[in-house]
């Protein structure tokens, strides 16, 4: 409306901290919006845990992307919060904003998906509301369920604390690469293994499962860097052993092929792995890679909290200095 | 995608009947989605009420419209909602995705607003999210605190129940006709209030005070035959005291001006004043009536739910016999 080149200029980061922060009244269980959800104030000892995500067309999918595809995503960017809060997810609002392209059928297949994720999870849909709008836009607010003690904070890592991850990182880089379809190799076994990873994320739940454990968390949306900034959140620094990031064997091959064309570090920059990114004490190693092996979850430490702010490699060696991401809720 | 005429049965009804009302499990809580808000299962005394609601750039409001109205209308249509189940505000998320017709002067207006709101409502801003796109959309998702027994259902009313409106009705349709500024005769010194209406719409918030006198409530924002149909749900029906439904000494004025091209009926079939419709027992009239005049709340008794389905005058002439009106939560 007024100066255009002002827009740049306003960032998620810079919204809520010059317009919305002072909205949340300083109350328990916003976090200040320095978490990517919050808890409400009830009486009982089981907090519900809030988060809400909005997915735009043509920004976080394409128009024609399938349906399940659509559906999947934005269940999943709620479901890695919840999880990442440490909770176990129980409810969902749904609010979606459709036109004309919109038919039957693409309503039967996106229902049905997320009556596959809600049958996954033990969830239920509680309510939401419907729109016409010109580019198609979903919203979920999703309710989750921990007891206090366990709920994660994401800016509560500690000094010499272990860095790890779960799951495989990249291969949703790897996927959307596939998906663009540019000119980079790909094993023809791997394109379907590939395109699933791009449209079928699945969120890592095993915040709930460790949280007594975790003293940070943090679901990477943003890249493992961008994410590992949110815990680190300027006070601390990390030394990440890049061997130890764990990667898939088709990624490994890909990198291979593609030497020359896409770095190591490039899927480390990329978000939307939905993985969880946590830190625990030291003593807790040992508990937590039983835990993981009885949930069937893969976790691989790959670095430590150190006093010197920044992200360096096993020599000190720094990776990054600054690079700003935020996130609101 | 397909068949683009399928779209216009698309209603909001067929989409939740179809696909959308098999996901909530019938779970306690989401009314099977026949109401507007849905309350999460809690272990304690105290009921969480949830209510969403999206407005979407050049449908619910327009791209010029005053940030502080934009503001007003999303917080507003969750209010009345959770006004309606009975319950009080405490908390909100917010969803907000915008353009770069977006600039800080339009968020600080945005905002101040918000906050002025929350603070008339005690209310604290939880969490949200921002998202980038072509239009602007708005999600809010409220959140509003009742014991069990005081949640009011929409579908609750019973036979031989009075039938009551809060506030003014037609306001925000003179308002909206004032804003397109078409060859309607409109008295000069009351411009800025009619316009006022329709750009700060006020919730009426008797619900959560009243509940435990009222059998059904709905907030108005259909308007008042469409929310009439949504109390009776095809079970009952309503005898109508015309006279009885309160309106405007501007209405009055603007009707008497505009006789040939306004009809009384026209500002009951239009939406948006955010008033509350409810069905209460006869017995509760002077209990009702003195609870109103201490919070300063204007009620009329404009009929009763009578046995026979359709909408009916004094005489028991038909009104309206269906028009279709649907709303997901």
């Amino acid at each position: 409306m007024t100066n255009k080149s002002y827009n740049f200029q306003l960032s998620e980061k810079f919204i809520i901290n010059n317009f919305l922060k002072k909205l949340n009244l300083n109350t328990t269980g916003t976090f200040n919006f320095e978490n990517d959800a919050a808890f409400l104030k009830t009486s009982s000892k089981i907090k519900t845990v809030v988060t809400t995500d909005t997915i735009v067309e043509n920004i976080d999918f394409f128009t024609n992307d399938p349906p399940e595809s659509i559906a999947q995503k934005i269940m999943c960017v709620n479901l890695s919060d919840i999880s990442a809060m440490g909770a176990k997810p129980k409810t969902y609002t749904l609010n979606l904003s459709i036109n004309s392209t919109i038919d039957k059928t693409w309503l039967k297949r996106f229902s049905k998906q997320l009556s596959k994720i809600q049958k996954k999870y033990k969830m239920y849909l509680l309510g939401g509301d419907i729109s016409r709008s010109k580019e198609i836009s979903l919203t979920i607010t999703c309710f989750g369920e921990s007891i206090l003690k366990n709920i994660i904070k994401q800016k509560n890592s500690r000094l010499g604390d272990d860095i790890w991850v779960t799951g495989d990182l990249g291969n949703s880089f790897l996927g959307y690469k596939m998906f663009k379809k540019p000119k980079l190799k790909f094993e023809k076994k791997h394109i379907k293994k590939l395109k699933n990873f791009y449209l079928y994320p699945e969120p890592c739940m095993f915040g709930s499962k460790a949280s007594k454990y975790i003293n940070a968390a943090v679901d990477i949306s943003d890249g493992f860097y961008g994410d590992l900034q949110k815990i680190l959140h300027g006070k601390f620094g990390a030394k990440i052993s890049r061997d130890s990031i764990p990667i898939s064997d088709i990624a490994k091959k890909f990198l291979t092929d593609n030497a020359n064309k896409i770095k190591f570090s490039d899927i480390l920059f990329w978000g939307d792995d939905y993985e969880l990114l946590f830190t625990s004490f030291k003593k807790n190693r040992k508990k937590l890679l039983t835990l993981a092996k009885r949930n069937k979850v893969k976790i691989s430490l790959v670095g430590s909290i150190i006093n010197k702010t920044g992200i360096y490699d096993d020599s000190l060696r720094p990776i990054i200095n600054t690079n700003s991401f935020d996130h609101f809720c």
